[in-house]
């Protein structure tokens, strides 16, 4: 990757040993954050930009903290106080923050496709942190550590992903990497939140979460967006979690040491229970801890190496 | 304190000698601010998330600047962008924060008790700098440097503390920590303003501001909030100043080299007369100064030393 | 510049050798962000405020970048988060920032003289990025630059600045630069966007911008702002760009040369037709790349040198 890629905008451009190579480069920054100084010099001297177009704690923190414990300078743009209220385009906007020379733009946008959009026009790096309902693919790499962590492998897995699957860039980059890995991903949610193609990209569709969980080794439970559930006229967060929220009697299908996962931030007692969210199997706050490490080790490989001396 | 506490909450937490170390400390801190290269590598590798969820230009601004005088990794999260937006608690926020292994999570919030409430969920240090009517410790100590620099002790010192005694968290931890330093605090205000039992904490209790100054070494002014105003009906600004703010005959009481304080920021006319504001005798200014040395002490206190890397 | 003065509010303070020097020196930093390691630690513990009060991409972030690129701490400071929301005045909060010991004051207001009021009230050296209709000093010395580059002198160039001269701090700033660096400075546009006195300060007043362009080494074309033309009675986009937007005849009547500038965000379509902004003419990316020099450049002659550890 260190010497080839410009840019990571979504997991399916990236082969099964260069998801291997920054999981493994991942595993050593995560060493990093645990020390008593958090701080190596090796992006001494770049400049990160952080062009975030919706509101985000733990995407947009994660990256500062990553790019700050690598010794990068780290600029943060928001929606709110840039040129784009003066009704700038997001490309001209791209391109006057490539005239100032950064290393790498980490980018959010609502958009789907913003992301390549702005890649195929700057010299610089970009890093898509969630474009639209497209991809996340920094979501996707903690997510795979994380099982890795604690499974030692991703190959031969049963990873179910319940909940809006349609909406979600969460659950399709994370459907592409974990098959790519070798795992079996399994998909359940109501039919309105399943996508039409999805088998196509290797998952099993289910209806029911908890035939679904049967001898499953991760559970991943989506956020439900309240914004959203006007839409299919759920009428109350109650029905919405009994139907198709993580539960008891799902989590007693799956293996014993099921690993539970959600992406967060997570609406307690609506899409999961707070006990399970709280429990011994839950990895949510390990998800956290390895978004920085995962973050570093992109961050590390698109610009920390040569490629960028030698070819831009 | 280098060696013994996790969290600065609140003044009742800390003894004499506690707080007169801390002072110590912000005196030597001062003098880097003065310097030409205003910054030292004491918490180089450290990760400072600044949390606030009420606006602040002061606090914040003086935290983030101790932080990176430093050498510490300052992250800035306000309300406005964060998953609070989308329905996150705010110890799950909290928890989040945590997982990125910062050293010191510092808070300002609307809500009393929030700040403990936090501390007793992660293993970072918590900096309480303002939560709800309750505490602003690094407050009452840069109010505490600032006396101390300018009348050499703190012992056996009048101080007068006027206006909204009631809903003010720096009232709070001022009158605390000026009575454990053996100042003699008395409180002056509208009778609708003073709590029931603010003796029982060591201040003795007047209405009058005048009254109150007679023979005042200190005179500290607090803010009048607009928005509460209206709660108390007064008809008008000018109706306040008059009965409740801070007179020229009231300062005429005290002693001839009373110092006049303000925690800031000012409604000038209203609970202070620009010219008492801007004259020889306010402090004003200096205790936005002794802030940043008050806050760079704190933050040295808590993670400079060795306590974390062998206990936490 | 680095022993004399304390601020830069405007360029009407700046000497012919003045603006020259600061230009070298801007050349000079520029060679610094094409680098792989883009910093030098030239203000390493010096404290830059960035305090905007009104929505800005370019401006600060180009600050912002050229104060990392020096190793200076920066701290930014919007007006939303800010106390004026509180009710503070300009002035208290500019002192109170002052106490804090910064370095530099960077300052965008929409009052004009609200910098040079800053200014006198503070011993840090203060920036005025751009203030009301009055001064953008930085933007007239990045198009300066720009121009000096592709033109390799200033003088006795003819210059066309055109659009609403009148509401224009960028117009103003540039009109004053280049004509005291010998420039030939003729302004155009409709008869509403163009002051009464402008031809006291050195420009030839034209109402068509085709006029304008003959024989034109450069052609500067203004943003419309979009809530202004409402005031104008414009009954749209197309019109006013029909009327007073920059057009391939008017391109056409210029030297073979000619360089056309935007200052930005540029509305496509309305003041500038996209062939033109994205064409081999265009230097509004120039003019970006050049912005982060020219700031580093004048951070770096403000607070560099020994002027503060003699003078202050």
């Amino acid at each position: 990757m260190k010497s080839a890629k410009k840019d990571l905008l979504g997991i399916e451009e990236l082969s099964t040993d260069e998801i291997g190579f920054i999981l493994d480069t991942a595993d050593s920054m995560k060493e990093i954050s645990l020390r008593d100084i958090k701080k190596v010099p090796t992006l001494r001297g770049k400049t990160v930009v952080h062009f975030f177009h919706e509101p985000s704690t733990r995407t947009k923190t994660s990256f500062e903290i990553a790019a700050k414990r690598l010794s990068a300078d780290a600029v943060s743009i928001s929606a709110s106080t840039s040129s784009i209220v003066k009704g700038e385009t997001l490309i001209d906007t791209a391109r006057n923050l490539e005239a100032m020379n950064p290393d790498v733009v980490v980018i959010r946008h609502q958009a789907s496709g913003s992301a390549q959009m702005i890649a195929n026009r700057i010299r610089a790096s970009v890093i898509n942190a969630g474009d639209g309902m497209h991809a996340h693919p920094t979501q996707a790499l903690l997510d795979m550590m994380t099982v890795r962590e604690k499974k030692k492998t991703l190959s031969g897995l049963k990873i179910v992903i319940a909940g809006d699957i349609a909406h979600s860039r969460v659950a399709r980059s994370n459907i592409i990497g974990f098959t790519r890995m070798g795992s079996d991903v399994v998909v359940a949610g109501p039919p309105t939140m399943i996508p039409m193609d999805i088998e196509s990209v290797g998952a099993t569709v289910t209806y029911s979460i908890e035939d679904a969980a049967r001898k499953a080794d991760v559970i991943m439970i989506l956020r439900i967006q309240k914004e959203r559930m006007d839409d299919f006229l759920f009428p109350s967060n109650r029905e919405y979690a009994s139907f198709f929220g993580l539960t008891h009697k799902a989590v007693s299908k799956a293996r014993k040491n099921v690993v539970i996962m959600h992406p967060g931030p997570i609406n307690r007692g609506v899409e999961i229970p707070p006990e399970i969210a709280d429990g011994s199997r839950s990895v949510i706050l390990d998800q956290v801890e390895n978004g920085v490490a995962v973050r570093m080790a992109v961050l590390y490989l698109l610009i920390g190496g040569s490629r960028h001396a030698s070819d831009n």
